[in-house]
């Protein structure tokens, strides 16, 4: 078996037995394989798809690529959740320590920027001295000890996965489902999760454009989990617009802190329950999504969630009283205001464009060395159906050292991303399923 | 702009503006832009395509990626010539001697393997101690002195599409017209040569499956020649069974100095004379194709050919005494006849089977770092039309060190390259246009 005969079937639409998708993955652990091989390949998965059966295999040639964790001995309900991935999408952050403070062990394995913004990890690590590089026994440890953890995708878990997340990011082969299926499901079961539940997201700040697709992508899930004899379930929600006001790692994680202070954006909001209600529901904590409700307001109000996650923080090293006091983040020494050009309504506000500025001013990467800056993003002051006043500010860029033509970019970006109309816009649904 | 964006563009079947063209080819060259982004670009461009501005664009971006030969100051006529590949062709082996020796200066540069047997480069690197890896100087100064040189792609020129052509013999991403139109037309302009005449060749054992895609290929050559003031002309030839008997590096210049000693198989000779008669009649040397045949025939029999090809491998540091002793060379220590399986004629001798089965044996590479065998091969005993009792001998396997289970492969491949019939097929027109 040759890498470039494999590469060129794809290349002609053949479908891959189990022995060439398992041959691909093990040549590019062994580097028998190169990460341009790799590229092409994945190029030609995005024209010519993957059918079921190879995405079952090569899902479980990334589990076998690496170590399977196995929580069975500390509880028979461990939780996970994944997002497809959006502009401003924090629920991980807000959610993990709610069903935590709920008595719901979460093992959570989170990858890093995909796309225009970082990832979670990338979110998390704007924690003063947060570690997301646990190794697997403090990372089952501190399940045990405090309910909950989050670690960046360990090279002993799906590292298959690992790198082809990484080559994906940078090859413009990030938005086909077959790759996207086998890397969050892979992941899933790796992370040795028996409630998994996935937050598909659609719109044009999701890498999934439509709800059609998003369904088909969250089934084409449901159906991969059940080949490997796990139960998924999900929902499907919109980005047309950011998640949230925050965007940027650092800012992401201080809006997260002011959700579980009580001081939450309707949205995020809406989204966090949804999952965590199933979540609730599955594990038999709640009986129903208006019992799962009252549990997780109360879980806020009671601070129990905020203390759930200076918990975590200070398990996983960092500085928990960056929690009271926003200076210990690194936010962009620089800010612009961005002003509104029209009187009317916000008629619409594209995530995509505000994800681009964000990236323009350091929040995102190009390739898998470059580093991200956690003090650049934006804040939005007004999104969907709000009424604005000319001139009045509608957002707030902040960055630290930008090139003035990146900058000059960026402002076009966040302004263009705005729309007006003289009528309040229809509220568009937020959860389609 | 960022190369993921161009990517994009180009898998969403988008056309590029110049300016993304020059950035790919610049960024690929300072290294802001990773082989595993290229390679994802060029199977984009398998899908996608490019349209003629966009391979002006990339032909131009590759002379201007490294330094441009300029031969006017020796003389006005320098030929060079170009064949699109295929299974045991060694036409330039034998074709830059004769035409030297008909006081055409040839300035010839190659490439090292694409495909399934190694490219001219690799073939002449068998002959004990050819250096092929001439600087600029050199080049020139031996043309002046000689009258011919042939050197691999040097670093200086088309240094981008050198990168290129590597990446596309590993990645799947030969096939393509537009890829391989610029790689050619860049190479022969930066090469200084002011007569090209090229081989375009279909069939299965060529990139191009049919004659209407090598005419498109050839006809796209030529126009993306004129844009950039040069004059190129071409030949359509069939690829359908190897060229000559001899194929495998050492094995191909064995049978290239046959050739020039006056035992030639006839296809080869019918090729090598259409291609020198049309530089002999642009070269004013020759008014008509008989009297550059009677050239040709002239330089061979006089034996003026053979010691011109003595003096280039003298003048790039070879053994010219190889032409005299076979055993110069590494040729596979192992044989193995395989034999006819039927009584009858040979109706099909399959050039892919054929190459796939001497790649097998070691005479081809995988990854662009992989070393090559020169003295892996074949030699066939029969080709199409010949004929044949069953048991006898139709091709010979000659190998060094092969794994059992290659070497089987091989085997099967070879045997199976052969297909038989009762009575004699029609002979194939070999040269289309």
């Amino acid at each position: 078996m040759r890498a470039v005969d494999i590469i060129q079937k794809k290349k002609e639409g053949k479908s891959h037995t189990k022995e060439e998708i398992n041959f691909l993955i093990q040549g590019l652990m062994d580097g028998t394989i190169e990460d341009y091989q790799m590229a092409a390949w994945l190029m030609a998965v995005c024209f010519n798809d993957l059918n079921e059966d190879e995405t079952a295999y090569l899902t479980e040639a990334f589990i076998n690529s690496g170590e399977i964790l196995d929580f069975s001995d500390i509880s028979n309900i461990v939780a996970d959740k994944h997002s497809t991935g959006g502009v401003g999408d924090k629920v991980t952050i807000v959610l993990i320590p709610i069903l935590a403070a709920l008595n719901v062990p979460c093992a959570k394995l989170s990858g890093r920027g995909l796309g225009f913004t970082g990832g979670t990890v990338d979110k998390l690590e704007s924690i003063p001295n947060f570690n997301c590089e646990l190794k697997d026994f403090n990372f089952k440890e501190q399940i045990k000890k405090i309910g909950a953890a989050i670690s960046a995708q360990t090279p002993n878990l799906t590292p298959a996965d690992g790198k082809i997340y990484a080559l994906r990011d940078v090859t413009a082969t990030v938005d086909n489902k077959a790759l996207i299926c086998a890397s969050v499901v892979s992941k899933k079961i790796a992370s040795g999760a028996n409630i998994i539940v996935l937050d598909v997201k659609y719109g044009c700040g999701a890498f999934i454009k439509t709800k059609e697709e998003a369904k088909e992508l969250a089934d084409l899930m449901i159906r991969t989990g059940a080949r490997l004899n796990r139960k998924i379930s999900a929902i499907i929600s919109s980005m047309e617009q950011p998640l949230g006001t925050h965007i940027g790692n650092s800012l992401e994680i201080i809006e997260s802190i002011e959700f579980l202070k009580g001081n939450y954006n309707k949205d995020l909001y809406e989204v966090t329950v949804q999952i965590a209600s199933k979540i609730l529901i599955l594990s038999e904590i709640a009986k129903d999504f208006n019992e799962a409700k009252v549990l997780i307001d109360e879980a806020i109000k009671s601070k129990k969630a905020l203390n759930k996650l200076k918990q975590i923080i200070e398990a996983q090293g960092g500085t928990p009283e960056c929690t009271d006091n926003y200076n210990l983040f690194n936010v962009g020494k620089n800010k612009i205001e961005i002003k509104a050009q029209n009187d009317g309504y916000v008629s619409k506000l594209d995530a995509l464009a505000i994800a681009k500025a964000c990236k323009l001013l350091g929040a995102g990467r190009d390739k898998k060395s470059d580093s991200i800056d956690p003090g650049a993003g934006c804040v939005l002051k007004k999104k969907t159906g709000d009424k604005v006043q000319k001139g009045e500010t509608i957002l707030t860029l902040y960055f630290n050292d930008v090139k003035p033509e990146k900058l000059e970019e960026a402002k076009i970006s966040a302004q263009n991303a705005f729309e007006y109309s003289d009528t309040k816009p229809k509220a568009e649904e937020l959860i389609y399923a």
